[in-house]
């Protein structure tokens, strides 16, 4: 069983899982994923994954076997397990609970080779469809207080996988970092009455210098403190505090927006590993005048990380507003739909 | 001039620095450092580094020439500079200040082969030293805050020259994950009235399941809440908040655990990337009851950091009790001294 350990001096929590099954010797030497050979996310190989908790798929076909567009399966290699109860007790001075959670893995296409960004507009759509229903049906867990959602792609930005895919986690606790991120957007609700990521759409668009691009309902941006060159942040212009409420109408600016930026990314940068995760409200929150979700995409080009995530000092070579003017006058490739 | 600039939400501070040059083209590919060739950090080509703001060197060889143990240089690169005043402004609902500081690099060893961990004990207390001497020095300028000192070892781990080397880089603000660690020692020492890191030394003596290595004045530990697979921290035994604190008698100390820790990890990871950070206190603080300077190393083994270093959600499949016992039980391999 997976636990769950707090760090007792800045109160951040890890996951110590070893159902992973890694030894030592495994690390000796990072281990690249295989390409090409057997894909289990490909089509008619259904039953190499655990069976499936959500799937689009034609009407005709079962459960576990072809004819689906998306597909929601459990981690085969979870981090965490979803039986039990939390077990939360202290260890000393620390403080641990078991690893309760869940940790899905949605297979964008059936097609080995599709990345999200070529998708069809609809196919997307029903993409962020899946993780919505997904989301809606994790809240109903007493246990789960948050649910993660985000994508690796590339193994330098830590696919396993080469086939496309995105990954949920619930967890029983608020990530350290969604934490922060509300208690700065509370503070700054308390002082001002108003929403910093509205107060930041503003002055965007206010100053134009940092916009990537715009549809109707979203914008793209190189936000000002940017992390990493070419970090790019999509939020929905109108308030909302959490993805799932999104409605309909809105996925198919989602997708359009979501599609567009990687493309130029992925045109701008040669295809590059990149990491995306959806900021969003805790579990079972009601909607909140303070928080406003959106989605972090970070590229991965430099090395520098290991030094910087264990300061939290960044230092980026780049100018948010020279990536946003090179993203900005990109024409994405126009792949084949 | 680089910039730096707070995140409006959670109020990290990056800097964003155009001095480096780089240009969207230069990202299209990770650039791995070239092997061989030119090494500017080699003796005998101490002119091809700015002048030397200190060395330990032969008493008749001059500055800027060959005849040094340990020499430490403004960086050439410098992601700070060292000249103005911060010019602190607001830019609309943002805000920032001219990216003022210092960026020293410390070369370890004029033979480009030398590891850290191979060098003979009293040449590691040098550079500890030379560590010690510069924040003493950088401590005095009032427009600095914080000094942080830190490794990169491997093009992995962010090293981007292959001779073994150091940095510090003073900064006007006190980074965000400095500011988390004091405060949370600090609301500990409110509650409780003893620092959290000797609590932690306490237990981890008292239970004795992830001491690595221990000797007169240090302990090494694979913490209790690990991010990282055989992540380590090395601890004075004795509270005392800032490194450059530390006296003559305990660098001796420093140096040994220090060289056995890295031979244990390089022995049994097969000479692994990593990165290590001192974590001390801020510039001009008196000794201060509820925090302990430490060292934090970090080996770079796994590849999921895009991920966990924008959620502060990690995962870690090795517990830190095997990660302990394995390096306990590694018998480093002894190097010509």
């Amino acid at each position: 069983m997976p636990e769950l350990r707090r760090d007792p001096v800045i109160g951040r929590w890890v996951i110590i899982s070893t159902e992973r099954g890694k030894r030592p010797d495994d690390f000796k030497r990072e281990k690249r994923p295989a390409k090409g050979g057997f894909c289990p996310f490909c089509k008619g190989n259904e039953d190499k994954t655990p069976p499936e908790v959500l799937a689009f798929r034609d009407p005709l076909s079962l459960p576990d076997s072809p004819g689906w567009k998306v597909r929601v399966v459990p981690n085969k290699f979870p981090a965490l397990q979803i039986e039990g109860d939390l077990g939360k007790r202290a260890d000393g001075i620390y403080d641990m609970m078991r690893g309760v959670g869940a940790h899905e893995v949605l297979i964008e296409s059936p097609e080995h080779e599709q990345q999200l960004a070529d998708l069809p507009n609809d196919h997307v759509e029903s993409i962020f469809w899946a993780l919505r229903d997904r989301c809606i049906d994790l809240n109903k867990d007493s246990r789960f207080q948050y649910i993660l959602i985000f994508k690796n792609w590339g193994e330098d930005a830590g696919a396993s996988l080469e086939h496309s895919h995105m990954q949920l986690i619930a967890t029983p606790i608020i990530p350290k970092r969604a934490i922060e991120e509300l208690d700065g957007a509370k503070l700054h609700y308390q002082l001002k009455d108003r929403c910093i990521f509205c107060d930041i759409i503003e002055q965007e668009i206010d100053v134009d210098k940092r916009i990537i691009h715009q549809n109707e309902n979203f914008i793209a941006i190189a936000p000002y403190a940017s992390r990493f060159p070419f970090e790019t942040w999509v939020l929905p212009l109108k308030h909302i505090s959490a993805f799932e409420k999104t409605t309909a109408e809105w996925f198919v600016q989602l997708s359009d927006i979501m599609k567009t930026v990687l493309k130029k990314i992925s045109t701008i940068l040669d295809e590059p590993p990149f990491n995306f995760i959806i900021h969003t409200a805790p579990c079972k929150t009601p909607e909140l005048e303070y928080y406003h979700w959106h989605i972090e995409i970070m590229p991965k080009l430099t090395r520098v990380a290991g030094f910087e995530w264990g300061s939290g000092f960044y230092i980026n070579p780049i100018p948010p507003e020279d990536a946003a003017e090179t993203l900005r006058n990109t024409n994405e490739k126009n792949q084949a739909q």
